[in-house]
């Protein structure tokens, strides 16, 4: 989103670079702008006016207003918007001269800036003209006003921002609007918005106590409540057991790296911007570590390995601390301290593609797993030989490991987009992307090729013949980091989990004092099943504590009383299939147990 | 050990201090270790005199030589010994001037150095003679020689040591002996240390590949192989279901914590000499946390508690750093960085004492199941109320907790003993002791009782009249770090794991390359049953690949040939049962799940 901001922000009211026009709806919310500048122009005359560019789903437009302006206030402005929609205005553009504009503009002055800047540009100046009002603009409107349906926009809220985004110049008011081809779109987006709101993961974790984000312990350090943790746990398993099916080892290794490993590993020449300060122990110098290479690496070293016994596969849930600015964090999604799903795999070079495949197999399957294929994307990411700070040196081991990674995709045939400049200082990478629900796009996580720290760490296995071999090594993950990946599944399933990774699969809710000894036969029932269950037996009405569960989007809700005590079978409301009646425990939990392991 | 050392290191051949004669056997040692320095100037006439005391198992005398003296040496001045002491030589005291010091020892310049000292403190000057040989000493000797048994000592090696343990100073040859009444109680000495030495858990770690200690990724940052973390699931595993027995709900918490927390909980006044530097993150300090206390008690304040909802207990498997000295670091016993099975409770003033006392029940169930209870051993650690600087200053609460932790102890006839000035900062602890196989004393871990920190952070919950009222807190592990219980248990069971605990419980051995794949049908059974196995079809010979896994002490050893094959029954070695034949792979599935799960 902020990216966009900036690539676009010189556009609009003036069009400067390579923006192209994108088409009518381009046009109509470019033109919308111009509209909106003359609405506030009639509330404020004295009002100046900035630039007014058109973002993803609108425009906005910024001013340097001479009296306040509410929120109340933009019914009115878009009243008088829609007013001139209907007067069925035309767009005319024409050249002017420098000094022609400086008469024109004489009583805007960030215009006369603007002025100014293109002249010394030496760019061809243009006006464009609507009724009476004339704005600086390289064009991209709609012929007449006519052409924009006066129900498919609507101005959504104010903020402030700086005069070329610079904390130094003046700060005005900002007016963001919305603006579709039709009513329905218009419509849908509001719906979608609205949707994307109630799953945020920040509003959710609250609302169903998953996890807790205090300042006291610290920003960017989350916690994850009990049910959060169950869930945790829940994503701990899956990820081991996906690990052990694929020939993985599980290890351990700490969060701390000495200076001398990151040395050796290149971390710190080419990663440390990622890195905290390092912690003095009596002598020794360590970092919180921002990846776990180097351990692995270590590990694998422990010993002399056989070609046959490559390649040798890695596992950690390994905790990680990378830079982040204060403003960026965002609940679990952008954390100073997180656990990856980590893992490294030591592999002959003849061997290499095949394995890469196999680790691709993996995350597809993961991600099914999780639910999450409908979400996610992937992204080839290569270097950029230009940028000779960031990437080590090596034409012939990049152009290599680009190859092959490129061949091991194709024939894998997963849809993928290549980005330039993306990939890791030590190889090339395929990121799994993710869209949040509002539709912003993060790595979750990714898969890289490296031929250079083996070389680094001279690290070494015995071939056919008894010669001496250099590995090479793939990083990857299973599911990304725990705490990301929690966060999109939040959201993905607006809290409503599916059973297996619900935090509490079923509560129990006795209807009166009465039965919660039976509640409680019932509970250890399930429990010693190994189902997460609860009793609800708070001083609520029964009415209350359903309500409570529902928006907690427990899956299974039981009730117990009279009926149940006597004729020992249970009645339950699912969330999903509805009212469940006179079944018997065994019943239940079975069919639970079933539900839980299908992982649907 | 070194504290024992540094308690003596006067004693000997000059008694200063309180040193009382220990008895028969004290004499024996302290006489001996005149013997040997008879001996040795015998073998280097010009040899300097240090100081010779008596330690645990024996005693030494350092020396200043002029020619090297070599370990194959020591034969030799031990047969000196025993002639020495077949003489039937007397040892005579008697109280000498400084002057007549100073002529005896004239050649000996430490001698005069401590004559001088002494002299100085005003203290008794005394020597006793044994045949021509005298010793400036406060004596504690045998009457004669004969009172020594020839074969109850060895001496047992060679080791450097400065004068007075000053760096400064000259550098001595020290020689250790071991002495006992008997050749028995001898003999008895030397086989266990010999089987110390083969349990030791940083021998055993390296042979059986449980850990790894890699000064490349830094010293007392011990790394998990898979063999090793095979163990570490099981002992989380083991943890998580007790604490879920005994009602704890499970969270998991950051490593990290604000400067702001650890200032609110006192531990930046009173423990910050166990704390590392803090790191900055874009402005904000953040301190490797020692202990999660903080924020547990964090996670407790996200909601107001009702007393019907008390006790709340959290666990966490909490990942900590505390400060240790370079020198002090060993194996998995004392890292820098660990994971204490970790627990706080949060309960009412009138539940305090019954929920303590359960969770004396857990501790002592928990270290009943890792079979660890013959080594276990309870301390009662009070403050000094003179340490005004360690403790914090309350001697109500001080007085009130303590009396109510003795009353559960008393109750709970739980056997222990108290030791003062051991408390934690803020609370009386029961500390959980363990003694290695060399025979040193270790905390294990401990539980706290805390009503300190409800009032540093102000916590609340409502009572029955609606009334706002502070919790009290317990602070508790359930087994104590995973590094440090890992290392007792490897030294308690020498390595042969229980069956539920070992890094590979089955082993299958097919005996030609023929039946690999029949091995892999059976390997996929047992993993498909929960069971840890792993195929060797490794290129040696049979009897080989037997005795490696003999050697890396495997439960059971299935061996797969023709027989097999043909019948489908199963021939296997138990390592504590012997063998096992014709025995169906359902039947031995059956029974390895059910000695797993009974954890013996």
């Amino acid at each position: 989103m902020h990216k966009n901001l900036h690539k676009n922000s010189w556009f609009g009211i003036v069009c400067v670079g390579t923006m192209e026009n994108e088409g009518q709806l381009h046009n109509i919310r470019h033109s919308l702008a111009h509209l909106l500048a003359i609405a506030v122009l009639k509330h404020d005359p004295k009002a100046k006016l900035g630039i007014g560019p058109v973002i993803e789903n609108g425009f906005y437009y910024d001013f340097l207003l001479s009296r306040p302006l509410k929120e109340s206030d933009l019914s009115a402005i878009e009243k008088n918007m829609k007013k001139l929609i209907g007067s069925k205005l035309d767009f005319t553009g024409r050249e002017i001269s420098k000094k022609e504009g400086e008469e024109l503009f004489k009583d805007q002055p960030f215009k006369l800036e603007l002025l100014e800047e293109f002249s010394k540009d030496n760019l061809k100046l243009t006006v464009y003209t609507t009724g009476t009002f004339t704005d600086l603009c390289r064009g991209g409107h709609v012929q007449n006003t006519s052409k924009i349906n006066a129900n498919g926009f609507k101005l959504e809220r104010i903020a402030g921002a700086y005069w070329k985004s610079d904390q130094e110049r003046k700060q005005l008011t900002r007016i963001y609007g919305l603006a579709f081809e039709t009513k329905d779109e218009l419509d849908g987006f509001l719906r979608a918005e609205e949707e994307a709101v109630k799953r945020d993961h920040k509003k959710l974790g609250r609302e169903l106590d998953l996890f807790l984000i205090d300042e006291k312990v610290g920003r960017g350090l989350p916690m994850w409540t009990p049910r959060g943790t169950a869930v945790k746990f829940e994503l701990e398993k899956f990820t081991r057991e996906l690990e052990r099916k694929y020939g993985y080892e599980h290890i351990a290794t700490p969060y701390l790296g000495s200076e001398e490993l990151y040395r050796t590993s290149g971390h710190l020449d080419h990663y440390s911007r990622n890195m905290y300060a390092p912690i003095d122990m009596d002598g020794d110098k360590f970092y919180l570590r921002p990846m776990a290479c180097p351990h692995h690496i270590r590990m694998y070293q422990r010993k002399l390995w056989s070609y046959k016994e490559l390649p040798v596969r890695y596992a950690e849930i390994a905790d990680y601390n990378r830079y982040e600015k204060s403003g960026e964090l965002m609940g679990m999604i952008r954390v100073r301290k997180f656990q990856l799903t980590d893992g490294h795999i030591f592999v002959t070079p003849e061997g290499l593609k095949e394995e890469f495949k196999k680790v691709c197999d993996m995350i597809v399957e993961g991600m099914g797993g999780l639910g999450l294929l409908d979400i996610v994307s992937y992204r080839f990411s290569l270097r950029d030989p230009k940028n000779t700070k960031k990437y080590y040196p090596d034409d012939n081991l990049w152009n290599h490991a680009e190859g092959l990674m490129k061949e091991a995709l194709d024939e894998l045939e997963l849809p993928y987009v290549t980005a330039l400049d993306e990939a890791a200082f030590y190889g090339p990478k395929l990121d799994v992307q993710a869209k949040n629900v509002h539709g912003k796009e993060d790595t979750l996580f990714t898969a890289q090729m490296d031929f250079l720290l083996p070389q680094k760490f001279e690290m070494e296995y015995v071939d056919a013949n008894g010669e001496k071999k250099r590995p090479v090594m793939i990083h990857r993950s299973t599911i990304g980091c725990l705490e990301r990946v929690f966060g999109f599944l939040i959201e993905n399933y607006g809290g409503a989990f599916p059973l297996w990774l619900s935090p509490v699969q079923v509560v129990i809710i006795p209807i009166s004092e009465k039965f919660i000894s039976y509640g409680k036969e019932v509970l250890d029932k399930l429990r010693g099943a190994g189902i997460r269950g609860e009793l609800d037996s708070q001083n609520e009405t029964l009415g209350k504590r359903l309500r409570n569960n529902k928006m907690l989007k427990t899956p299974y809700i039981v009730i117990v009383g009279e009926q149940e005590a006597v004729s020992g079978k249970l009645t339950a409301e699912s969330r999903d299939r509805g009212q469940l009646k006179d079944i018997t425990p065994e019943q239940f939990m079975k069919d639970i147990l079933e539900e839980s392991r299908a992982k649907k």
